[in-house]
């Protein structure tokens, strides 16, 4: 386990404040504690770490980082990716998608300050040579080093600076430089999303760690979300895609800071397999349940550190005629500036979720409604129902909790969905109208 | 002219504070300026109106109203409508779909202060109460009466304050009782939304009034768009349907200030023939060209009357291989909270728009792509493109003045859409989070 990435005591781990009951853990999946058996681990046995400051924040922060998976795995390893569909998509999404080998990466390169979005060829080149950079500094082909940036959109990166810049981070990647590989990736987040699980498989123990960043789309679009998953598992890359499409589509894509999509997001899956567990079966769908648990509980911390964000919505849509009427209608509930504000003010206005969720069913009648709002029902069969006095208190004091519960049955057939939403007040004003590029 | 409906030395009209050069009137349109040959005029001939102070607003404010057509033109009159298609339609609107020879209306009372929404069998009891105590109370069968409310959602209206207030209002109905009527159906809108024209046509000299409250969907749920169009003109009920539509599809539908759509938006245009000129031909298309131009007027007045809105945005989305497209890309642009607050932040921050745009146009690439912010082009061929400081100096002042203009360019086709929208600012969220039901 000598290169297992972990904090070590110069670099304790931050962890989010964040014990949600909208996240549990599947039975044999256990949370590795900061100050646990492995102190501070996120990344598992056999990847390296490191971040380093190559002056692209004017803060003086880390700004490149690399993770990679060790020279003694590198036969064993796999690897998937999921990259935003958006139209403008950045130039090292462009280069991961056309010249790498996304079942076979050994390493990640990625800078922040800068989104190297909308930037063209000259983007496209800068972010080739980032790739080519990393790849000869940790000697691997070129196509198996995906790279990645977050920051603000539209202004060139100054190759000389991230060449240098991805030439010593791969210089100094070190058995315990996960920490510093977290870190160098964060732009406006409030804390790292990071968290590892052991997993006690039929086959045997293996690890996953995770590292995020983002916090919805973000001021002044210095946002993305970026997320690396690593675990020592041995398993084939095309399960690996499978899980994380998967994984990917029930958190990242069930949550919302404010709806919107950044030209940057992925999430890479490395895995080393330094565990020397190969999983099959059984195993490998509790290492599944494991990811996915995973990936939503990084997603709950994205959410949480939404800009000016006080609380977190979990609005179920069930009785919908389809999943993607379902999430239409979800989304519109967890989008609408009125429901936000609402929750933000801890007001139990529900009419603004009905309003919402009958504008995303324009055209159709909902005569078999139901909504309950932090656990009250407040409409039935289309139409308000009664609330006794004691409902009425108890929604009241539900809506000012840091988690509230919104549930609405369209009464029309039996598809759901769930998504989880931050709330909106002053600060994503003050954040986003009064931070001048 | 005796029963004209108009301002009077007591009721001045408050006009919209807006000189938009997104608005133009078409030739041969003059507007009926306040103080003018018709001093306060909004209404044209044959009209009669009323409003009254009931009891439903705490407040104490007007909060019924009935405008109707003038008993003299009751043969002559025609009408069209337009409603919202939110799934949890309020009960006025679902008795107005149901039960009104929406061809041949002949008034309309329109309750504020409570949306009569989401209230099931009860509620839709109170709607059609309202409409038979106006019936009654002018002498028409209840089918050539329209209702409307606009408030709360969820909460029951007492049916006795309700008829008796319908009742107490078609008995004030007066000749220039028309602001009252305005004033009435109005909930958080700072200013009344009205105007008049006067159109010559080749057949003759018509008028068309106009009377709309809304201010998006406002404070807390307390809003909705009602509007209601008014005419001296001879037209077919065919025809005004047709040109209503029409113009409610490039006015209203084209504008937002948070997304959102309410259970209780209405259009009604009411026509008493009054003037005894009939339109066809080229008076007819003149005639609509104004309807069109009124409607945008209104819309822009409800745009600017947005909650916290300080400035109004215009996004033209061009190059678009459908209307449809553009328009869910425009629609994308004008309801992301980035470039909302950017805006009102006075920030040309146009990555924003770029990365709204690019979700709106997910699993696509825009290589051809132009954008320009402030008449400033800052996108070309998909990437940035150099802006010279003279032109960063132009667009930095551009987005601080109180219309802005975004232009962007799909380069993929043809299509094209044009939105209007309101930037977001910290009284947004006072209003909306700060107010308690």
């Amino acid at each position: 386990m000598s290169d297992t990435v972990n904090g070590g005591p110069n670099h304790p781990i931050v962890v989010a404040p964040l014990a949600s009951r909208f996240f549990a853990l599947p039975e044999g999946v256990h949370l590795v504690e900061p100050g646990g058996a492995s102190p501070g681990a996120t990344h598992p046995a056999g990847f390296l770490g490191s971040g380093v400051v190559a002056g692209l924040k004017d803060s003086g922060r880390p700004d490149i980082g690399v993770l990679a998976v060790a020279p003694a795995w590198r036969q064993q390893a796999a690897s998937a990716a999921v990259f935003t569909t958006n139209a403008f998509a950045a130039a090292p999404i462009v280069v991961n998608r056309s010249a790498c080998r996304l079942d076979d990466l050994l390493a990640v390169a990625v800078s922040s300050g800068n989104a190297n979005a909308c930037t063209g060829p000259q983007g496209l080149g800068v972010a080739r040579a980032m790739q080519r950079a990393c790849a000869d500094g940790i000697g691997v082909p070129a196509d198996q080093v995906a790279v990645g940036s977050t920051g603000i959109i539209g202004v060139q990166l100054d190759p000389a600076i991230v060449v240098a810049g991805v030439r010593a981070a791969s210089a100094a990647l070190k058995p315990d430089g996960g920490p510093e590989f977290n870190r160098s990736i964060m732009t406006t987040d409030r804390f790292p999303k990071t968290c590892a699980f052991t997993v006690e498989t039929p086959d045997g123990a293996v690890r996953l760690g995770v590292c995020g960043k983002g916090a919805g789309m973000i001021a002044p679009a210095m946002a993305t979300m970026i997320c690396v998953v690593t675990t020592d598992a041995v398993v084939a890359a095309g399960d690996m895609q499978g899980m994380l499409g998967s994984a990917v589509d029930r958190s990242f894509n069930r949550i919302t800071v404010d709806g919107e999509m950044s030209t940057n997001d992925m999430v890479l899956f490395l895995s080393s397999g330094a565990s020397g567990v190969t999983l099959k079966g059984q195993s490998l769908r509790l290492f599944e349940q494991a990811l996915q648990a995973m990936l939503l509980r990084v997603a709950l911390m994205m959410v949480a550190d939404g800009e000016g964000a006080t609380k977190i919505m979990r609005v179920r849509v069930v009785g919908a005629e389809t999943d993607s009427q379902a999430v239409s209608v979800a989304r519109a509930i967890a989008d609408s500036p009125l429901v936000k504000t609402a929750m933000h003010g801890g007001d139990p206005n529900w009419g603004r979720i009905i309003s919402s969720a009958g504008a995303a069913m324009a055209g159709r009648s909902l005569p078999n409604a139901i909504l309950e709002l932090a656990g009250v029902r407040v409409v039935e069969g289309g139409a308000a129902c009664p609330v006794s006095k004691e409902g009425h208190a108890r929604m009241t004091a539900g809506v000012r909790m840091p988690e509230v519960d919104i549930w609405l049955d369209l009464g029309l057939s039996q598809a759901s969905a769930e998504l989880f939403f931050a709330d909106m007040g002053h600060e994503y004003i003050t954040i986003n109208a009064e931070y001048h590029t």
